[in-house]
């Protein structure tokens, strides 16, 4: 009974196993390795028709291609491992195969890194919830709103109309801003002979008149004070916090209501100034 | 039967291959290698013929260079395989040769990563149609309009008259500038003299005409406001949203109309302005 | 008795298991990964009802998204090992399928690198404490007060209301400026023709002023003396040491006070000069 | 017979290969070297004298000296992995000696890494035709006439007369002048007091009359608009398509002429302009 | 007596362990683990009380927190390797464990590869004593006083108040401004229509002076000469030697000596100069 | 007889080596190291004394110390080799030595990366003749005349005098400045007020007057044309090709004829010109 | 005899090593440790007191504790390998603690990479004599004169009283500022409205008086000719060949001879120049 246990009708007199046995064992290999295609081809086609993935790609055409593929990619790879068992079982040397596969394999691993790191930060932008589609954001030199924001690229909808496609490694720093309230901030001039406690009060009735009127604020505006004493002008700096996005129509509304008030209050235009001496004997 | 499972002509006393044995395995390898060579010239002569790959690369002459040498290459790396099998047969250590081709491979695998590089991410171009033949993009520091589109580069010509050839491991972000409309922009500058509400006045009824005549645009043109109080002028933004490719067109038109607009109102052209003292006493 | 401790019923002939030790060997395998799992799980769980983390992610969901991910991927690891193992007790060349999982793994490994740099360098920002929610910093090109701390990001937020999410592996050098008290500095110009002395006098003045009102400063103000001689001014500079983020207010404060002392005291406003000869011969 | 197939005077006791059966061995592996280095002598030589090669590297006695250092080293490194072999016959342990000799091979590989990646770049601008010896290019900072295009380097000849030496793994992005006809760009700026409306028929007789008499332009001269409103001008832009290489000379020859065309219609030169405001109180 | 000096009581027929001698090997190995584990606490806690140690970090309880997660570390690495050593002498093949181990190894190896960097380097620079706390240095763009010199951050503390962090691995060169005496630097700037001779008399004088008079001063000040002949003023430069971190007061006594010494001789202020023709048609 | 073929004295009755056999094989190993040192050292003295290097180096004492530390690295590693062989023949496992021994390695290999670039790149300079001692070159940022030209640096001479010596590693792109003839480019403003034509004329006297004089002319000077249409100037540009180094020689006789050529011709030296307008009202 | 010369009291029966075999091996290991260590010891203490060595490391107490530091490191690394080889010989599989030794080591390696590219430039440095105490010479953006020269690093002390400390790692291209004749360079700016032959014979008396004087010239100085046409002036160019550090001193001297002689000759200052037309209307 022993015997039987060890089947010993597949092995020959060394204890190795004869043509029957090697002939059951390449079976046995070629069922698994179709068992195992089987099963990753249903773990693929069910990820794509998970909610959250159709969520972020909504171009059917396109994720089938990839899921294609995919499977084509790991068909492929079980092949050989299993090609290669079978090559050992038969006493042939598979060393040299495995070394040229393998310098391949590292050649294709060093080159697709930035797949994998597209991935590795795409997946940490979404989880971790950096910006979502809509939003206007800085990504580097390029900023705008997300149009779409998948596991390997971003894209950005600039002012300009350009559409910024970033793949995700190259995302480091992301800065948001539409989350919280922004800053409008301008920058008045006066010159230096007027009374800066009369300028302050005219600015300060300004913003009084904007805060009343203007919806988008979300604080301010105040005076910060004397911001720079400059060459032929003396700077005072207004800052608001408005609602995302309307800083700059905040900023536009607070230039032109100052410019009308110093019209009214005859503030004088802090133009260059200068002082030349007429040298007369040339 | 035992025996003959195990092929015992082939054997000798010591279980090993004799001479026979030796001789019928060499030629089964070599017959394996004849046979795989023709598979891949196949699956190449195949790929080649492909609907898809004929699109990207018209020129037929280039395409048979690149098919012969990867032939040949398939066909010296698996003689290189065949050959270390057979000498491993005959007891002859080829860890040496193998840690010399191996070395030689890593060298070749390093330089050739950027090859890698380029087809990995000139796939995603492709596949994600992140921009086509016929578009304007910007890519890093060149732009132009796609002229070729391969696994390898992609070729723009520059408005200058460039053909800009590209690696497409070169390619990080992509700014494409015919997907959507484009945002024309004109900054207009006033003396601090004027009255800001008549030339807001002014440059509506300049807007409200271009909008009428001209079919490029898709929206506007509006007027934003006051986007700052300059040094000696005050600056008004203009913005529309045009057919790609057409934004400088209607900046053009914008321009032409504004400045035809304020000679008839007679509205300032704000020259720098400048106070000077003279100083008598030098 | 030798015998039973070498639990021979599970060994054949050659010493080697047998189908019975190879089942009895299988299924030790798999109550050992069921338990390593378990105990893994257990500390996963322990570790995110931590005191300290759940200070730092107070975001319940996101926290189980990723415990759930870490999970899955120690068990879908030691399975692999498991299996391994099996295969290799079945005399099957496991070395195809590892060399295939490592340059995998190798791949996968290089696009975490950075992943791995985060965590690090979060770590080390935490125990050195490096900052801490509420400071104000400024990280490579980036400044804003901390509103987040984790292991993987910090996020600021900069005064103009952008949310900066920084990852911590981009994290280099970091200048606080909320640790100790910070240098408020102002400029002063005068004229080459005010005498010195009578300058700093009036300035000596404004200081000692605004040392007894301003609550905010910690030390000065002082008057360094003369920092530069310049085209056509002579440039006196003022230091003082405030509380942190009061810096901009001491400053402003000390522009407003001199401006209206020179105002007072008749101090000429340092207007640039030059000397014009005219040439009358053109 | 069995033992005759075995070669078995070639063998002791053991059935290892006894000290007649080493010497044959010996002899065996080194006449492999032997005729393996002539092959690959002749294949070198063979090569050297190939069409293709001879046109890129007109230098024969460059490429003699390189092709004699190719075939030592293939005669070092067979003859090093033929006496490992025999080393390993006598059981004498190699592992360290191709330890050492793997460290210095790396070393080396690692060094020569920007050589394969000068070849690979090389062979694709070659087979690409990216850029052909005469034809006018850009290469990062560096631009000139192609005169050397080979495997390794590219020369270019500027136009300063530099010749700019570049290895081709230095060579990311081309920028090929001469493919397709180039722009010649010409701005035009006139005074805000001229009718633009004026100017521009001025402009157009002068398009005209180039574009009967100028053999060199493609297509154009053309009036593209107003460009930009400037400080105290106006710009308009002309542009033409020339033959690759003579945009500049079509530039000059827009500028004489319209020089020439204002001087005699007396269209005002846009000098810089200000206005002066004369404090009489200093 | 031979085979009792075998301990052939652990052995079964095969000459290989049984039960009891594995038993034996197993707490043997605990034993090791155990004992290594308090040898290395035993040595951690000794370099903690370490004088040089402490002076650096004089935080208790942050370098205790660090001792803790070495500890654990060593203890988590020896249980690892123990329970290889147990894995193997049951015949269960770890290399797949092993492997998997590595490539998280080699992941986490090379994220922390800037922590050992910042240990080596920070480790030259205490024992090459580059600088001390309290050196006022420059590292890339930070400067400042060091406040704290640890093996793995410097913190310097700038002029404005803030304080960098800087990971020893970002420092290259090191500019150490308190190791010698500092350079005092002023450029002195005099009308073409000055003599340089008088100037400079008048210059020595003021120099002769400050010598005197100031004891923050190690060598000068002297007169360089005239180093530049400018637009319309020639520059003559003034240099001394003052004591570290003393040379910017030194600068600011000797610009004031020279403005009131000019003042006093009636040397001219060179205010820039030009020359006007007038056009008069226009 | 067979038995004496396989040395039978020297072998155990296990068939391995006994004593005397493993003393004879130490003898053998220590003959042949000794023997391989001395080839080596034959072959680096023979290298030294080599016609092409002793040319390039002809520093003797420099040679010879860099020759003894080559010598002494070839003898130590063979020893080290040699060690570890006779270590496996006594069964005592290396691996723990060569992995040490490896890394070491590793890490020097590491750091001799560029030492070895260094020479790659020195090779093709040499071999290739890029510059040759004499030539004027540009090497990245830093220009000269080459003074030296190693295998390992490359040494320059600038016109301020400074050495450059620049390692061949850091040599990407050159600049050779002594291939060909040179272009000296005059770039000759004149008013808005001159005709353009009679400006031409003028010039072409100067170039014809030049050309008969200056013997370091290849070809030219000519007048290219209108170059550009400036604020308040017109540039024409003459350019024309010199011996090598002598180009700013040239541009200097071009300038000075010019000068005197305008001078004569009363042509208007073209001064900033503007137009003021005077603003009454402040 | 044959039995005595392979020792075989310290063998069992299956002709492996008894345990008295073993105690003997174990011995034997370590007394060549202890051999090794005070040998390498030895050698170490030798080099510390060798004399080029200290010639550089002038400060004994610092050399002593590197020293330290080096012996003790081989002393760890010789017992670890002890260690290895006595765990082996008691069939303790020791791949594990060998793989978490070879990552720890890699890490190290990684980290130290920079030291041994510090020690191997430095090398160079050295046996080059690319530098030596007391030259002064620009290292990137760094200059200064060279104050300790180390294999490590290399210390700069600025004219600004800095010391920049360098690790030779950091050096590329070095620029030596003492190795040959510096050249002095002085532009001198004349107005359109001088003859330049006269100006020329006035500044070559200048030269001819200058060479006379001053000792610290090597060659000329000599004038050039007309270097530039600018905006208002005539640039001329003087240059001359001094001791090396005393260019600055020559052209301080040549600056002040042409003011003192163009002040005599009424050579007029090239004052900006600028033509003005008086726009009325406005």
């Amino acid at each position: 009974m022993n015997k039987l246990l060890n089947f010993n009708i597949f092995l020959n007199d060394h204890g190795d196993l004869n043509v029957l046995g090697k002939l059951a064992k390449i079976v046995l290999i070629l069922v698994s390795i179709w068992f195992i295609t089987n099963v990753v081809d249903k773990i693929i086609d069910k990820a794509i028709s998970n909610k959250k993935l159709t969520k972020l790609y909504t171009n059917d055409k396109r994720i089938n291609t990839v899921a294609g593929i995919l499977k084509k990619t790991v068909k492929i790879i079980l092949y050989f491992i299993g090609s290669m068992i079978i090559l050992e079982m038969f006493n042939i040397n598979t060393t040299s195969i495995l070394a040229t596969a393998g310098i391949g394999g590292l050649a294709v691993g060093f080159g697709a890194q930035s797949l994998v790191k597209d991935l590795i930060t795409g997946f940490f932008i979404l989880s971790e919830d950096q910006y979502a589609i809509g939003d206007y954001v800085k990504i580097g030199d390029y900023e705008g709103i997300v149009e779409e924001l998948g596991l390997r690229v971003t894209k950005l909808r600039d002012f300009t109309g350009d559409l910024h496609i970033i793949p995700n490694s190259s995302i480091q720093i992301v800065s948001n801003r539409t989350r919280g309230s922004m800053r409008a901030m301008v920058k008045v001039s006066v010159s230096y002979d007027e009374n800066i406690d009369r300028v302050v009060k005219i600015l300060e009735d300004v913003c009084l008149d904007i805060k009343k009127n203007n919806t988008l604020i979300v604080e301010g505006p105040t005076i910060l004070g004397v911001t720079d004493l400059g060459e032929y002008k003396v700077d005072i700096t207004i800052i608001a916090k408005s609602q995302p996005m309307e800083q700059w129509a905040v900023e536009r509304e607070i230039r032109k209501k100052v410019k009308e008030a110093f019209d009214k209050e005859n503030i004088e235009i802090p133009y260059p100034k200068g002082i030349i001496y007429g040298g007369s004997e040339k």
